[in-house]
C-alpha cells in the first residue's frame, strides 16, 4: 500500500482513487508509454517515453543531452511527475454532460535521479527489453559500453503515486435514463498486428515464437 | 505550415519533426487523450485529458475547480504543454541499443485560456462528442446551463507547435545486420470493440449505426 498524500489525493472523483501496489503495479507494467513532466526555463514540459517498473521504481531513458539528463546530472535530481494512462472504454450516457471515458492512469511526483552503474542500466534496460516483448533481450546484440554511456535513464522511486480508475457503466441523471438514447460502453483496446520483417532481413529467420503468441487481434 | 521555433525544434532526432499543418492536425485529430503539463505550487504536474481541435485551436475540457481552470480563471491564462502521442510500431532492431517505437506525437507548448461564452462551450463539446462518435451530439440530451457552467474548456492556440514522426525499419548498425536475430516492425492499434449497453438500457434500443460501422477489430 502505498501512503496517500495530499499530492496524490485527486481534486475530482476521489473516490476513483487507488494506493495498492498491485493496481498501480499493473497499470505501470501494462503501459508501454508514460508521460513524464518537469520544469525547463520556467515552463512546464511533458515528454512521452517508454516505461518500465522494477519493484518500487520507475525507469525511464532518454539521451544524455536531453533536459532532464542535465539536470540531474548537474543538481543530483530532476523533479518530475510521471503519468500513465490507459483508455478502456468510451462512456456513453444519455446527456452530453455524463459522456467520459474508462481508463487507468497512474501518476508519480518525486525526485528522479540518474541510474549511474553500467551493471544496474544493463539490468533496466534488459527489463523494459522483456517488457516490450519476452524472451528478447537474451536474443539481441546487448548494449556495447559506449552506448551505455549514451544512455541516461532516469529512476523515480514511487513514494507520492496513485492510480485513478473509472469503470461500470454511464452514470445518467434519473430523468435521462428514460430517454431513447442509446447509452453504454465501447470498450477500446490497444492490439498487437502482424509482426513485418524489416527489408534487410536474412532469409530463413522465423519470427520468434514470442511474437506470433502475441498476434491475436489480427 | 506552423512556424519552427526555439521551443518546438526537438533536442534529439530534429529530422524527426514536422510543422506542416496537416501532419499537426492529423495527430491531433487521431488521438483521444492528450496529456497537459502545468506548473502548481512549483512541481511540474501532468494530467489526462479528452482533446479536440477545431482550426488551429485545442480544445480540453476540466471542472472548473481544477488547478489549470482556477489559475486561468485568476490570471487570464495557464501556462501549459500539450502532448499527444500515438505508438504505431515496436521496432526491433538486432542490437538492443538501436530497440526504438515507431510512434507520432505533437507537443503544443503556449498559455491556455477559458472558453467563456455558453455558445463558445457547446461548439466545443458539440465537437469532442462528435470525435468520439459522428452523430452522437445530435441524438444525446444537450447540456444544461449550469451543466455549461460546472465544465471548464480551456483553449490552446496552436502557435508554438510541431509534430515528431518515426517511421520505418530498425536501423541497425551495418555490423549487427548480419546477426542471427529476427528484425523488423510489430505494428500497434487501437481498437473498438462490440459496444456493451448499459444495465438500465430499454429494450428494443438498437445500436447506433455509427458504432457498428466501428466496430472493425472485434
Amino acid at each position: 500500500m502505498y501512503e496517500p498524500r495530499k499530492a496524490t489525493t485527486p481534486s475530482r472523483h476521489a473516490e476513483r482513487a487507488a494506493y495498492d501496489e498491485k493496481t498501480v503495479h499493473e497499470i505501470l507494467d501494462e503501459a508501454l508509454l508514460c508521460h513524464v513532466a518537469f520544469v525547463a526555463n520556467d515552463h512546464p514540459q511533458v515528454l512521452p517515453m517508454l516505461l518500465v517498473r522494477i519493484g518500487s521504481t520507475a525507469y525511464f531513458h532518454t539521451s544524455t543531452g536531453s533536459p532532464m539528463a542535465r539536470t540531474a546530472a548537474k543538481t543530483g535530481a530532476v523533479d518530475i511527475t510521471l503519468e500513465v494512462s490507459i483508455l478502456d472504454a468510451l462512456v456513453l450516457a444519455r446527456s452530453a454532460f455524463h459522456h467520459s471515458a474508462n481508463y487507468r492512469s497512474v501518476i508519480a511526483h518525486g525526485e528522479a535521479t540518474l541510474v549511474r552503474s553500467e551493471q544496474a542500466k544493463r539490468e533496466v534496460l534488459d527489463a523494459l527489453m522483456e517488457k516490450l516483448l519476452p524472451g528478447r533481450s537474451g536474443v539481441v546484440r546487448p548494449p556495447a559500453s559506449d552506448e551505455l554511456r549514451r544512455t541516461a535513464i532516469l529512476a523515480l522511486e514511487l513514494t507520492q503515486v496513485s492510480a485513478k480508475v473509472r469503470t461500470g457503466p454511464p452514470a445518467d441523471d434519473p430523468d435521462d435514463v428514460a430517454l431513447g438514447c442509446w447509452a453504454g460502453l465501447v470498450p477500446m483496446s490497444e492490439i498487437r498486428l502482424t509482426p513485418v520483417p524489416s527489408p534487410d532481413l536474412a532469409q530463413g529467420i522465423e519470427v520468434p515464437s514470442c511474437l506470433r503468441a502475441d498476434v491475436a487481434g489480427d
